[in-house]
């Protein structure tokens, strides 16, 4: 048998998984494909791999000896048992040194997991956010690449090669992240920023659409002309796209999609996480929560018969001028939930010792993945400027900006409550920011009422670290509670 | 030596252990009291238990050789591993069919596995939510027990006499709630709630202070006429006192508390199951998150003399009707909260196949327990008269109450975030109030996204059932997305 000149190995060919091979194999890297079910790399190399250098193997044996060492083998299958399942068949055929990579959508913990296990048995194992969809893996993905340190030599070159490159500078949008879950914790806060950038464009599509009464023309105009501006973005050009799409009978395909939308966990992940960390990334929970009633499809057509909405109210003002609002809106969201995204990020940093650059995740995030946009260079840029920046709000930059727009999205916060179009996210980041910019908020209220019931005691403004229990009612035993949450 | 006489064993002497002993002995039930630091119990016989028959111990031994059996120990000390602990240092001291109760804030998923591990050794456990604080453990509190149902008529009679009573029917305020950790996940969702009720009273304080500016008289003197209406409720009552509360100065003691509150946990819990079953649970979520964020007192300070509100806006409206809006905003927040609640406990029933009574539980929380008011009387009859009424909301007495309150709520929630007064649990309630009660959310808009972008697929309005995958581009493969999430 010749000797191996397999680069990587790749497992499983669902979409991801095939269209990151085709990418690999045009940089010039020989890639063996394998998939369980074995027909399927058939098909592949008879079809989409048609004419190129790509490799198959039928079992993961043969899929190991076609692999040049240090092997390096990525997965690319559903995350959770699968994962074990994989790296346990993997492991007989490999060596020490040897790498194994995992560019699912695991779970942060399950990877620091994996990349303890596997490397107290010598091997290297790397958790990788792959971003981008179809498109992305096929013409250039967001890399989020972390775990054991001495694998990124080895795969540096192929991650860099395939991944997307910003349009200007033209930097690779990957590098390393750090140790153990970090690459996963990276894509996970990348997912859960996702699913909010999408309810506010969600929650603009609702105001267009039932407050100002726009075609599905208007609005795919509108967010074309958007994507011009600050909020230059992917997700807002394929908004355009999608509202524009007609079906086969002329009419607007989007209006006849169910409402119910379907999750996969990342941004419930994004969300729990932030709890954990005490983290308020509250846009990006009520966008999760969005889709949660969303799904709640029969309960709501229910509900619609008996409860009812403001009544006789329209909207009365300019509608150009409101659009503008929606506009700064949007923008002024999308700053308050990155800034938010990166909250969680410093604290995870914190709580997990990764030491995260977070000038490296906004560029990353640059190219290749689903919120990328001009947007992304800006927040790059500002963690160049200053590195250790606590809050983006702080960013000159991004302060300049969020004032400019704040008379823009009280307005379309305030007329969107009046008349009763549901913008959870748009409010929630609106009251996060009038919370963070306030020196003092009614919280001592709360410390009052809990020790008043629970004897939890408070501290005072004046002596921040020294904890004493009020006799409110005078009462109360003279013990105070050590243990009890009431 | 004598034989035994103690009806109940009880460890751990804090507040709520030393009171709800005072409060058994009170209904003629032989307490035998233990402490880990045994001069405690030492102090409290000397004091506190002075004249009772309270009695002693300064071992486990002692303890359960006081006990006549089935011996009944209840445990309330800290949650976690404590608990564990006593649990191995009680078993040798007992036999089969003895029985264990954990009256602490144990996190659900403990009790569930704790309830299985005693039950296989022949022992009976129960976790218990216990509410009121000081107060409620001393004079009545609300009891919550799950576990084993074998234990519920072993502890019927002491519960049910030393719980609080509702005062019209005189009901006691504990009823059997369910298997596993139900007890405590009854009790998780109380506290939940009762983080969002503090929180929208917060809120209110906020406006009342920075948008209306009251005095902390004007402000005690409004809670306590709010107590007079919809919202009478033991928080409101409270909430009215530490308004009214003198510092030895004459100052209000409020205003000098540092506005940096405190969790012990039990309100993320209750954030972090609605997002694993699923259920938009926003308004305890909005108030967990809201406590993280005043926890950030040293960043805001810092975010505070930069990032700047609303500028040369003032409320200019009738302060006397604006305050009748705010508690019309209360009264509906209060219900969209409460329905909130009780999605999830009904989610949390099926998902662990507990046969949950709703009208039960609105009935342990009618008295003693921290969120105790008028409304739980309104919810219990609710459920009696429908007991599988599916949301709160549909109930006919609810459904006239919150269309009632609507432009009262509105007028508050959209004045607020002009004048740049945080108010996150008062609108993520209202937005989902809105979500609710439309039969169509702009979540197609998202699923046309995902299909867009990862090949997700989506189902349509007239074939929900049927899930297809539209090639936007052109350029896309023929390979439907089976495992990805972008």
């Amino acid at each position: 048998m010749s000797a191996p000149t397999g680069d990587i190995g790749l497992i499983g060919l669902a979409v991801m998984g095939q269209n990151l091979i085709l990418n690999m194999d045009d940089h010039g890297f020989t890639v063996v494909a394998y998939n369980r079910t074995t027909s399927k790399v058939d098909d592949f190399l008879a079809q989409e791999a048609k004419g190129t250098k790509i490799q198959g193997a039928h079992s993961i044996e043969e899929l190991c000896s076609k692999l040049k060492t240090p092997r390096k083998v990525m997965l690319l299958v559903k995350a959770g048992q699968p994962v074990d399942d994989f790296i346990e068949q993997l492991l007989p055929h490999l060596e020490k040194g040897d790498l194994i990579i995992d560019g699912g959508n695991s779970h942060y913990p399950d990877t620091t997991r994996r990349a303890k296990y596997l490397e107290d048995k010598g091997f290297l194992f790397v958790g990788t956010g792959v971003s981008g969809g179809e498109e992305g893996a096929r013409y250039g993905p967001s890399l989020m690449p972390g775990g054991s340190p001495q694998a990124w030599p080895l795969i540096k070159d192929i991650f860099q090669a395939v991944a997307a490159k910003t349009t200007d500078t033209n930097e690779p949008c990957c590098d390393w992240v750090g140790e153990g879950g970090s690459g996963h914790y990276v894509k996970m806060v990348h997912n859960g920023i996702e699913y909010g950038d999408m309810q506010i464009m969600a929650e603009a599509y609702d105001i267009m659409k039932n407050l100002l009464g726009m075609s599905y023309d208007e609005m795919a105009q509108t967010f074309t002309e958007w994507n011009k501006t600050e909020l230059d973005s992917y997700l807002v050009e394929i908004t355009a796209k999608v509202l524009a799409f007609k079906d086969t009978d002329g009419k607007p395909i989007v209006e006849k999609i169910r409402d119910a939308a379907g999750q996969k966990g990342t941004g419930k992940w994004t969300a729990i996480s932030a709890l954990d960390l005490g983290i308020p990334v509250t846009l990006v929970s009520e966008a999760v929560f969005a889709r949660c009633l969303s799904a709640l499809k029969d309960e709501r057509v229910a509900a619609s018969k008996i409860l009812r909405g403001p009544e006789n109210v329209h909207f009365s003002g300019d509608k150009k001028s409101f659009l503008e609002d929606l506009r700064q809106a949007l923008y002024a969201a999308k700053i308050i939930s990155y800034a938010q995204g990166f909250m969680e990020l410093r604290a995870a940093g914190e709580e997990y010792k990764w030491k995260l650059n977070f000038g490296g995740i906004a560029l990353m995030w640059r190219g290749g993945c689903i919120i990328r946009s001009a947007f992304l260079r800006d927040i790059n840029n500002a963690f160049k400027t200053k590195p250790d920046l606590k809050n983006l709000l702080l960013d000159p930059f991004f302060t300049k900006a969020i004032h400019a727009t704040l008379p823009h999205y009280r307005r379309v916060a305030s007329q969107s409550i009046l008349l009763g179009v549901p913008v959870p996210a748009l409010t929630s980041a609106l009251s996060f920011y009038d919370g963070y910019r306030s020196a003092r908020v009614p919280a001592n209220l709360i410390q009052a009422q809990r020790d008043f019931f629970g004897a939890h005691s408070y501290s005072t403004l004046e002596k921040p670290d020294v904890y004493v229990h009020t006799n409110w009612t005078g009462t109360g035993g003279r013990v105070a509670s050590s243990t009890y949450n009431a």
